[in-house]
């Protein structure tokens, strides 16, 4: 069935019908990170909710081309001015490392943890430094038709030029005319027409590693042209939806919109999809601000802030039960009750595979209509929250038939189940993870439950020397049992 | 203690004291895939070869700098003459993808198959088509010294010039005036002044896409650009090791001699190291040949070739347990042979960890004298094979331990346990993994063995319920049990 998706567009500052620039074709950039440090909460959610919008247009049958690429240069630590030291060389300068070193170590551990989240890998990964040509035709573009200027070897986007002919700010509401007032003034800053001027292009100081040459001087990209040019080698000058961070709206995604233009002429995404941030006591949280708890440390628990450790699967319905357009603050509260709600999700599931079919309803099961619901809560700007409230009603039918009260027959048990496939694992992109069995998978915990149930039975026969030998065999694989009034609970150290 | 390391130097085709050219630091740049197809036996070679050297500096307290490349473009289909079509392109058609989609597919497919054989990351891994500006940079420094010539947008190397100011031919012992024979007439050929001249750049016609802008067309650069270019930006003109197939040494080693001594006067590589090849029915194992078996199909024995599946560590094993420089066979003989050897080696292990020391060792238990002759043979060019052998000798002291024939003290115990973690772990870079258990970990593999155990128990106690429901439970967790005349086997399906 046709689905009708709209997409809150921060352009336009409301949800719009999405249509496609090609039928059944999606073109989609997302800023990806900038490999300075490990993957932390905040750089999970623009991968978790692109991921989920990339796997729902795929579900749809889009053919999708998702581009998301690696920051490796020129990301400098003011970011407002353009300004400052490279994230980058800074850090391989602390830790005594060419800065493609930083960049391969980092990338690779972005890697793993997106792999642990489960987050599809996307279609394409461009790398900044590895289209430093595209960023400088795309320069020099913009430079021949006005919009650009040269000054000691640093090129330098002209906005109020631009602004004459176009509208600078209109994605992030702000004026041309209040952004005089809110531009530090910087060492370095008095080559530029303008204060809030942005780099295109910098010449490299002496002992700046990272640099190209250029008829401009030897230098460096500035922050923002890597994602003008490289969403137009790869997706074309105009394509469906950009995404990113909310914080990323300005200045990054105004001065791409601003550059694209100056250089094409016209827009270059149709659609501006950005998601709210992770707080963290209010604050946003943030390599730059220091204030961030690596994945691993919540995998591992390994934080101050952490009572314990979340598995990968919590962190991601964590982030999946709010709306991509609403702020999540961390607290060991809310993830506990994020970890709580993903066991009921799978219990759900597990339960399901147990049931046993009747002849017929005893009362109606609309599984269809609310297979409908499931989409229109994707449907609506991807109201992941929405989505799993269904999810959780249809988990309150399996409960009831489980417990006696209804029960259901074959056909009816057979789309909760094509339900359930579709939005928990094939859309929402959770996996099967036994919330206890932390580092145990699928089998292992059967094994383990296995030997359980087998200890509970050898009891019930007074047969204590195989019960013990069980559990003393299982402490020794470093398996420990704990008796509770369900039946047992067990952990893997 | 300091260790000598003899290197087999193609160059010069006689083993060399290892000297680097900054002490305790190693630069190793290593020939990387072509990333057009998933990775198969025969890059699994080069990879775990260099893995080996990788593995054995750091283990001798090297700071080392190994930079594998990804070739992304320009490797075209008729490798001798440098014409022919992009492979990379063409698998782009033929799956109607954009070139860099089909790029990050096989380069992600690539990195799963390292990680499951426990390969280790490089410190750096560039992409040619991230390094065009220093390709071009190479080039022009090749033109401008009179070494290179542009002839219709393309670029070539001027071979016959350089071999009257240097020696082009000293990697492959192949001399100028024999290629005059060995190279084919090819289209588009009589543009060079030599038929053996190869490019440098290729001008792009109009419905290539991978094309970039450069003073002499818009074009690409020739496949052996880019390991020349980018082993300078990232280990300097001058450094310690290069490494590759021995396929590689000509053209594409030579070549890139060529292309560093025109451009810097002189040798790039001190030591310039070449694995064999695996062959299938005395040919190359390779994609260009279309006789290959993917790492895949090995480890889930989908083949029709193979007999069986091959656990990663088998197929590490297989490669190990030759010298680098000896072909190896591809059969199902060898493969099982090594399969039995990676277990007999793994079982030794197993065995160490359980036995019991006694006060004074009965014999002279020389550990020490033993852990230097794995040191000597790996000093000795990288002698896996003898390396193995050597722990083979240490297995079989376990087993006259374990036997009880000899005992042996806390210190000789610790001192085997260092050995294996070391020579085994370390630096062979091998993983436990219980050889029936494909699939399992090493929990699920304890755990089954235990479920085997209690049904062998029960059976024992003609409990036959007890042990039909645990053959029938695991039958379920998809566990097959075969009795065995020495108690049990298993299999996961």
């Amino acid at each position: 069935m046709q689905q009708k998706i709209q997409i809150y567009n921060t352009l336009t500052r409301k949800k719009e019908e999405f249509i496609p620039i090609i039928p059944k074709q999606l073109g989609l950039y997302v800023c990806g990170p900038t490999v300075y440090g490990d993957a932390h909460l905040g750089h999970a959610r623009p991968a978790i909710t692109f991921d989920l919008v990339f796997r729902y247009f795929k579900h749809l049958g889009y053919k999708v081309r998702y581009v998301r690429n690696i920051t490796d240069v020129g990301h400098l630590s003011d970011e407002i001015a353009g300004e400052g030291e490279d994230k980058i060389l800074k850090k391989a300068k602390i830790e005594q490392l060419e800065p493609m070193e930083v960049v391969h170590q980092y990338t690779e551990s972005y890697h793993e943890s997106m792999r642990t989240l489960n987050v599809l890998s996307p279609s394409i990964e461009p790398r900044a430094t590895g289209h430093i040509i595209e960023q400088l035709q795309m320069i020099k573009e913009i430079v021949d038709k006005g919009y650009g200027y040269e000054a000691n070897g640093n090129v330098y986007f002209d906005v109020l030029k631009y602004n004459q002919d176009y509208d600078y700010g209109k994605l992030s509401g702000r004026k041309v005319e209040d952004l005089f007032e809110n531009t530090r003034q910087l060492e370095g800053q008095s080559e530029k027409k303008n204060s809030y001027d942005f780099a295109l292009w910098k010449k490299a100081s002496p002992e700046h590693i990272m640099r190209w040459p250029s008829e401009f001087s030897d230098g460096f990209p500035g922050w923002h042209m890597e994602c003008s040019a490289m969403s137009m080698k790869y997706l074309g000058k105009k394509f469906d939806i950009h995404g990113g961070g909310m914080d990323l709206v300005f200045p990054h995604h105004e001065a791409e919109i601003a550059q694209s233009v100056a250089a094409n002429g016209h827009d270059a995404a149709q659609y501006w999809m950005h998601n709210n941030m992770i707080t963290i006591g209010g604050q946003k949280m943030g390599k730059s601000l220091g204030n961030f708890i690596t994945l691993d440390e919540f995998f591992t628990g390994s934080h101050e802030l952490l009572e314990k450790a979340y598995s990968p699967m919590t962190i991601r319905f964590f982030i999946l039960q709010a709306q991509y357009r609403g702020t999540v603050d961390f607290s060991n509260e809310a993830l506990q009750a994020a970890e709580k709600g993903y066991q009921r999700l799978m219990k759900g599931y597990e339960t399901l595979l147990k049931l046993t079919a009747t002849k017929e309803d005893t009362i109606e099961i609309d599984v269809a209509g609310l297979k409908q619901k499931c989409y229109d809560a994707l449907n609506d700007d991807f109201n992941s929250p929405i989505l799993i409230a269904n999810l959780f009603d249809a988990v309150k039918t399996i409960n009831s038939i489980a417990a006696g009260n209804i029960s259901a027959n074959e056909n009816t048990l057979a789309a909760l189940k094509e339900l359930f496939d579709i939005f928990i694992f094939h859309i929402l992109g959770f996996k099967p993870e036994t919330e206890l069995a932390k580092g145990a998978d699928d089998k292992t915990a059967s094994l383990i439950d296995l030997m359980c149930n087998m200890r509970i039975q050898a009891k019930e026969n007074k047969d204590w020397g195989t019960a013990d030998k069980i559990r003393n065999e299982l402490t020794k694989l470093g398996v420990t049992i704990k008796d509770s009034k369900d039946g047992f609970e067990w952990e893997i150290n």
